[in-house]
């Protein structure tokens, strides 16, 4: 179902042959109206592909009919040249589906640096074929076609009150949104206006994927895009729709985690107790990016000790002689100091939770991360690119 | 010869079995004058050890006339009994070489969190026979006493015009001075107060140590210390001095590098054409901190594309079109587009190379790094802990 749950939705996945192996590689979704109403969120990194730099400018009146998305090539730091590309992409999609080109997202995901006239050939040649396989069964399709280190395709769906929410995502490497690459299109028939459409993504990626960390490299290439059709003549309850538009994000973050390259623990990091929300996030994301903690979690070892060394690189307010570390369920730090021993805690499970209490504040917030490996060190060297 | 090659200065290393080898744990440098001058820098991790908790303290006056280190145990977050340990350290040294105890260093380096009364038993004994072994041939043993996962001692020498200075260094993981752990005792027999004492050390460190990042982790229990003995009577040029201490610093941060844990790559990235020196040690330091950009190399993949993704995460100011990128000598990427072709890198030496121009500037800083390896994650993770 993915993108074409919501009614209003069209979208189709094929083989543009950009990827080596013969498999799906370019996507499309199309809103068919009656509102064509959009919002977008793009990485933060300053070194941004092509594709996003189409993508900000296009998304500026509010208007999404489409989204064209391709893996087997990033379309990042190829110059001019590539920026053609993108554009023409738009162009050819806008004149195929007889709307405007700046109603058209461009996305697209794989190796940076690459891009020759090859690659622009097959991505146009890709755009008119998924056009021309539209359906409004499509979505698993698409799904498929925007996998890169991806082993399964990452779907979401929520059924509101006479409207409903569909996603989908891609993402296994390079995943510190906020950059090999995430790529989210979230749809709705909802009845919303590009302001509120606006205001509810920001809101819910907010609390999902700018929270989920899994190797602190940000990609150049990261966009999470947001199509309302308006379909089901349904204005939502704002509040209604906050919560199932975050909670399909959330859904969709875990996915990216649960499958993230080379991961044997998917960690969940829980602070609490943190004086505002912003130290909470800070806290939990620098044990997220912390190398040795992450390599102890491969190594099933509980140790707190990297964790609080992690903390105390923060600006975040805290008393190193007041913070509780639990792991699985078992208190192995209080009050800055040992507690229960190490031995009592498994962590032979995959799902990791690591709490924090920093007993400064009522502020909450959970990073998601995932551990060290050596099948991470080997899936990102040349052995495998 | 290590911290004894200047006048001045005594040393030892004897085995308190503190480490479950048995090897050498505890070391001993004491100043003997005539002056007892001494500056020291700590770790900026906000979550420091009890060691680190004294020894900021006790250096308040400017007068070092000791100090006492032990590998085998970081006395970090073992509460108000692990502050006991280390000011009963300092009590028994002082009173063993009849001074003052806030003229006493203490310095530790091991596992975070333990720390209990056996440990304090060994720390203590250890330190009495250290003391009884003190002699002007002990450089080299105080060096091998520091050791954890090192697999060699670290020291330099530096003679000068009728003054030198002297300096032992360890660590080997938990690599971004600024955190298992970096000490490092430097001796001079020069003349100098205390003020310029830490002046100098203050802008050696910060043009050696502090462009060390082979890891990430900032230890709790980093410090690097200078003793001044003034034995040789001579008051030496301060810009002499100054680059000689430099040099020394930059000679064992070399060395750290050398022996970083399961490391198959020594990295200098060099970044030119910065706006700031400021800019070009946080662009260097992004790169560093990429672990995509650090697998890459460990693979010999000169994945130039992973270098402007970590670039674009800086506040730097540059722009993404302009930059150049480097790796030894084979220039990948010019103005944000592809150059020379990939293959044409080499990448098997371990001394490797990455040279950044932004075109933003003049300034430049070089930071040292690591790759991040197969034996990097095996050696923090929990199969050797």
């Amino acid at each position: 179902m993915s993108v074409t749950a919501p009614a209003g939705f069209e979208a189709a996945g094929v083989a543009a042959g950009l990827k080596s192996t013969g498999k799906p590689d370019v996507a499309v979704v199309v809103n068919r109206g009656p509102l064509k109403a959009g919002a977008a969120v793009f990485t933060s990194n300053r070194a941004k592909a092509n594709p996003i730099l189409w993508s900000q400018e296009a998304i500026k009146g509010g208007v999404i009919e489409a989204v064209v998305l391709n893996s087997g090539g990033a379309n990042c730091f190829t110059g001019a040249f590539g920026f053609q590309t993108t554009h023409q992409t738009a162009e050819r999609a806008a004149e195929l589906l007889g709307v405007g080109a700046v109603g058209i997202q461009v996305c697209s995901t794989g190796l940076i640096g690459t891009g020759d006239d090859v690659f622009r050939a097959k991505v146009l040649d890709g755009t008119a074929k998924a056009i021309a396989s539209l359906s409004v069964g499509g979505g698993d399709d698409a799904a498929r076609a925007i996998m890169t280190t991806d082993t399964v395709p990452k779907t979401a769906v929520h059924r509101g009150g006479g409207w409903s929410i569909g996603g989908m995502a891609k993402g296994a490497g390079m995943l510190a949104p906020g950059l090999a690459t995430m790529l989210v299109v979230l749809t709705t028939d909802a009845v919303l206006d590009a302001a509120a459409a606006d205001a509810h993504l920001r809101s819910a990626t907010n609390v999902s994927f700018d929270r989920l960390d899994s190797d602190g490299c940000m990609s150049t290439n990261d966009q999470v895009t947001l199509l309302v059709s308006g379909a089901s003549g349904v204005t939502p309850d704002p509040e209604e729709f906050a919560s199932a538009l975050a909670a399909v994000c959330s859904d969709l973050a875990r996915q990216l985690q649960a499958d993230a390259e080379g991961a044997s623990h998917a960690i969940a990091i829980e602070v609490v107790g943190a004086a505002s929300e912003q130290d909470a996030v800070e806290v939990g994301r620098s044990v997220a990016r912390n190398n040795l903690f992450k390599a102890a979690i491969f190594g099933n070892d509980p140790n707190w000790g990297r964790v609080l060394a992690a903390i105390g690189t923060t600006s975040a307010e805290f008393d190193p002689y007041q913070v509780d570390v639990s792991m699985n369920g078992v208190r192995v730090c209080s009050a800055g100091g040992p507690d229960r021993p190490r031995e009592e805690v498994d962590l032979a499970p995959r799902d990791t939770h690591v709490l924090i209490d920093l007993h400064a504040g009522e502020a909450t917030a959970t990073i998601l991360t995932n551990d060290l490996t050596h099948d991470y060190v080997h899936e990102n060297s040349a052995y495998s690119s």
